[in-house]
């Protein structure tokens, strides 16, 4: 038996057909558009999905379900997206107007939460049962995987550590809050970071990298200077870094996985992230020398973690 | 069948036989002391038991198992208890060593746990599959009910909630990390601001409640002079119930539970802590006019979680 997974971002839908291993066995997207009606949007996804099933040369008989992921908070229990501001989804009942085409079970989920189960079933947490997924991108997305399973709470809203309060009382939040995690440690908190730093740095090799233009200033810039061992550029990372170790920290004191893994943007960095984060999260986890200690890797999985995480919805329920 | 549950404390060792249902039908206790070794109080506890079953009736054919709930970490998978500061615990297979005087399955887990699922087999949370409990007390306690379980990770040192960061670089907690949710939400840490709310206000209510002495200052001065409208003790309230509500908050957005309970000392102030506690967390919280939201309410299980939540241990197994 063979997976439908669905990707649906901000710019397109990617479909894919995947086996119960979690390998893609072909795989098209089509581009989004927020000014589509959902019905068509679905539409389009049956379509997708026909086309690929006619290029396998399977039928929908083969399938055991489709896996849809997508921004926004899911009703996974009824297969409806209860909100998406890029696509305009309100109340969305995705699973009934697939089935209107293709009737075979539907699975809707968060597409973060879909990523940390592409993780966890062919990726970094692969061979584990509980275990956390960050990441570090234009926000801090989460996801959990306990028991093998995504954990999304009582109303599918839940693994939002992004939105955990780390400074109390700091910089404005886009959910309101003031000091979440996500201010600090996502690639738009690094680059906020940056900018501020060379205000106070005119002198600093960042501004070069830029261009001298602020705007060009992105998630890597300081990365880049550090490596040339510009003193601001040190400085920023060293922050970043520290404000990234405090919310990995406060992960691991909570859940205790047996891994989390960076993704995101940031995470590209690799082990030149990763070795600090490392040292600076060890000295201060609660924990003792017991039974062991949260590895702290790298995610695996590139752009198909969306396609895949969607598929491995199907494989949980069977 | 009934099952045992036993509560070691920082004074006392508290047992009870509990029938399936959470009921204490009989109880007894012991002094604790840290100079005797584990062997001398494992025999003391099996001759509590033995004594319990005698008087009860019952012989130990009529028991399911033996839980055990203790402070510090745990090794639930070896029944061992891997450190426990107050009773001098390091390494101390608690299991094995009962076994040696009442051979049935004995279960070993964190005594915040245990009272964690006090309240989900029969106390506030009963009835529902996720829930999270916080102990304001000398520090800030955690346990967390996955499913019905117990989750405490994969090296069970998990759900310290109270040694998350909610004010980077703040106030030094004794974990060794700065800014914990500990340092600001414990009874601790609600003395510690009353009393410096009264050293700017020399003429508090709150200083008159202490008989001029701040050593006699307590997790209730700010809660009693504020219903007598004193402006010092409704400042340092409001300071305290924002940090509450920040960590809760937290709580929820990475959970949503379907309750959240609050137990320990301060919880006693009851609605008048949680009315406003309420107001602050539902503002914040991230979720959409979805599925539901979280309830709060305070904890149900009084000086028995210990014992009930010990017990449940054999029957989360059986």
């Amino acid at each position: 038996m063979y997976y439908v997974g669905i990707d649906i971002g901000g710019m397109s839908i990617k479909a894919g057909i995947v086996d119960t291993e979690g390998n893609i066995l072909i795989k098209d997207s089509i581009k989004t558009g927020s000014y589509k009606s959902y019905q068509t949007i679905v539409l389009e996804m049956a379509d997708l999905i026909n086309s690929l099933l006619k290029k396998l040369g399977i039928s929908k008989n083969d399938l055991s379900g489709i896996g849809i992921g997508s921004p926004g908070t899911p009703d996974c229990k009824n297969g409806r997206i209860i909100y998406n501001n890029n696509l305009n989804f309100k109340n969305v009942p995705l699973r009934d107007e697939m089935q209107k085409y293709i009737n075979i079970p539907v699975y809707v989920d968060n597409d973060a939460n879909c990523a940390a189960l592409a993780e966890s079933e062919v990726g970094g947490s692969k061979g584990t049962k509980n275990s956390v997924l960050i990441t570090l991108g234009t926000g801090v997305g989460g996801g959990v995987i306990i028991e093998g399973k995504i954990y999304s709470g009582f109303n599918y809203a839940a693994s939002e550590i992004g939105h955990t309060v780390i400074e109390y009382n700091g910089v404005k939040c886009t959910c309101g809050r003031k000091g979440c995690w996500e201010v600090y440690a996502s690639a738009t908190g690094l680059i906020r970071m940056t900018k501020e730093t060379i205000s106070k740095n005119p002198d600093s090799l960042m501004i070069t990298l830029a261009q001298g233009n602020l705007d060009k200033i992105d998630a890597k810039t300081a990365f880049v200077a550090k490596r040339q061992r510009d003193e601001a550029a040190i400085e920023v990372v060293e922050k970043y870094t520290n404000y990234l170790a405090a919310g990995i920290t406060n992960v691991i004191n909570i859940f205790q996985p047996e891994v989390v893994l960076i993704g995101g943007g940031v995470s590209h960095e690799g082990e030149y992230l990763l070795k600090p984060l490392r040292e600076k999260v060890y000295s201060e986890i609660y924990c003792c020398d017991g039974i062991g200690i949260t590895k702290i890797e790298v995610a695996r999985m590139g752009n198909d973690a969306g396609i895949i995480g969607a598929a491995m919805l199907v494989k949980q329920d069977n």
